[in-house]
């Protein structure tokens, strides 16, 4: 293994081919373009081993769910992606955990037309960093921090789903229900933990309209706060509006279900605020293009402050979204 | 530590200024302007306690050397620096050392006018992964790749100094030398290790005179070869042209000053290539900068081969720059 530099090896070829990369991988730095009228959107995020993926996970999620998580945070700024850079720690140069995930990687970087462009290679505890950049049109790009008293709360696709599925990739299923799941429900829960889809058309369609957006990686609870004390506002959530799959529904009890929805985080929907006026654009926009939403609750003037509701009557929970500390 | 958010409660208030910051830390992603008619550059490098760093280093020089060696990458772009995100894994919470690191991450964001702009905490081995982003008028990044057969090979600063310094550190200076070393000596070789400075200023000098620029951060050995080897170009290095210290000289015999010189790396000064007409222009621009830098070679056509000379005599060395696997 001397002399070998992996990310050229494993990584070069399958890096992307887009016109607004001058120089990719193998210069001391990227060097790349961004297009007249858009403003630079940036992120970075790390997954280590047995925190945030289980020591067992196949390589090609982890490359994948990487990247996705990532993309998740362009996508909740109504960013477009372009462009991401790898810093890899793993504990040895293995060629077969290497070939899977540099496939997951590859996978990911033509469907979304993104370039790798650049990184890094550590002998280290098993990690992946990745920088993700992309665009957004000057003065669109959606904040935590402009969301109004009155303005209804969203949120994306179904939330609970990967919460259930840590819990089957542990094998604790047994430990948190005595329902029986059935085959299919869990490769879709697993699938859910495994391969999140970062909400990017989403996110970039909500330009203009949503008022305020977020990606919901730490749990419902636990984020949604950022939004109410960045926006100074509270809210009151719906928890009989939460949009549950039925494979999570079928497989454990409500209370189950909904704490998972709260509090599992993993899930990487968008939760997003939305002005009363802006309400009927907003259904227009998404259902033309057949993105799935559920409005959820309402934000209130009583900054900071989240209240929950079961069908009209309080609902009481003492869960707390993931502790990165 | 509950809701502990540590690059909000350490970094935020020291994360810089600029104008063309539109939305820095505390967001999803950051967003910010690049100037009309400047491209971007983009590097990433980890920094991994035992490997890259010892693990008693000081927190604040740990921060410093992460920042530097990718303001080294910029600078051998010719590149400006402009902002940097941060990927910070740490075992505990432990505030003592978040706030020494965070002092000095704030001295370099000062002292650069660069702004922190983003980044993630995990609980995790000891490891800084820093994002550095800038800028390069278009179509003049200097790569690896435009050197030429015929092209004066120059290095700015000494070389080899941060590899006695790393001895220094272990306390090995006895196993490397039977000379005694002042205390002034032993403090300035650390300094080198711990606080390298990236030649930024070079770096912008060096747009439209050099051919072809690298950092040296894994050795001249190794790095001369990336040029090497992406210019088609094969080197004479003549090793008693190398500039060496007097703190490293004074302190070593000769053959292990150049070993180090050769080998040892982390000493993120530029080597850089200049056609035979350019010069006078190079050593008069680097000159009213009061800029040093020493011619210590030349490219010619043996497409990879480097060759070295101690006083027009072939020089053996059995050496291999920094391996990263």
């Amino acid at each position: 293994m001397k002399e070998f530099n992996l990310i050229e090896h494993f990584f070069k070829a399958n890096s992307g081919q887009r016109k607004d990369v001058i120089i990719g991988i193998g210069d001391d730095a990227a060097v790349t373009h961004i297009p007249q009228g858009q403003a630079l959107v940036t992120t970075t995020d790390t997954l280590l081993s047995g925190v945030h993926f289980l020591p067992d996970a196949s390589p090609h999620a982890v490359a994948q769910k990487a990247i996705a998580v990532n993309l998740s945070d362009l996508a909740a700024m109504g960013a477009e992606p372009a462009w991401i850079s790898l810093s890899l720690s793993a504990p040895s140069a293995d060629e077969e955990w290497l070939k899977s995930f540099s496939s997951g990687l590859q996978e990911l970087v033509d469907y979304y037309s993104i370039q790798l462009i650049g990184g890094d290679t550590v002998q280290g505890p098993l990690a992946v960093t990745i920088t993700a950049q992309g665009f957004v049109p000057f003065e669109q790009a959606i904040t935590r921090s402009g969301a109004n008293p009155g303005d209804l709360v969203y949120v994306t696709g179904t939330i609970g789903d990967a919460g259930l599925g840590l819990a089957i990739a542990k094998n604790e299923q047994a430990q948190v229900s005595n329902k029986s799941m059935t085959e299919e429900n869990k490769a879709f829960l697993l699938k859910r933990l495994n391969y999140p889809t970062p909400r990017l058309l989403t996110g970039t369609k909500l330009r203009r309209i949503a008022s305020a957006c977020i990606d919901l990686s730490d749990g419902l609870i636990s984020d949604i706060k950022h939004i109410l004390n960045m926006s100074q506002c509270g809210a009151t959530i719906n928890i009989d509006k939460l949009p549950l799959s039925s494979a999570l529904f079928d497989s454990v009890d409500k209370e189950r279900a909904v704490n998972y929805a709260l509090s599992a985080g993993d899930d990487y929907e968008l939760l997003f605020t939305v002005s009363e006026e802006q309400k009927g654009n907003l259904e227009t926009t998404l259902a033309s293009a057949n993105i799935p939403v559920t409005c959820i609750g309402q934000l209130n003037g009583s900054v900071g402050k989240l209240e929950l509701y079961d069908n009209g009557q309080p609902y009481k929970v003492d869960i707390q979204g993931y502790q990165h500390f």
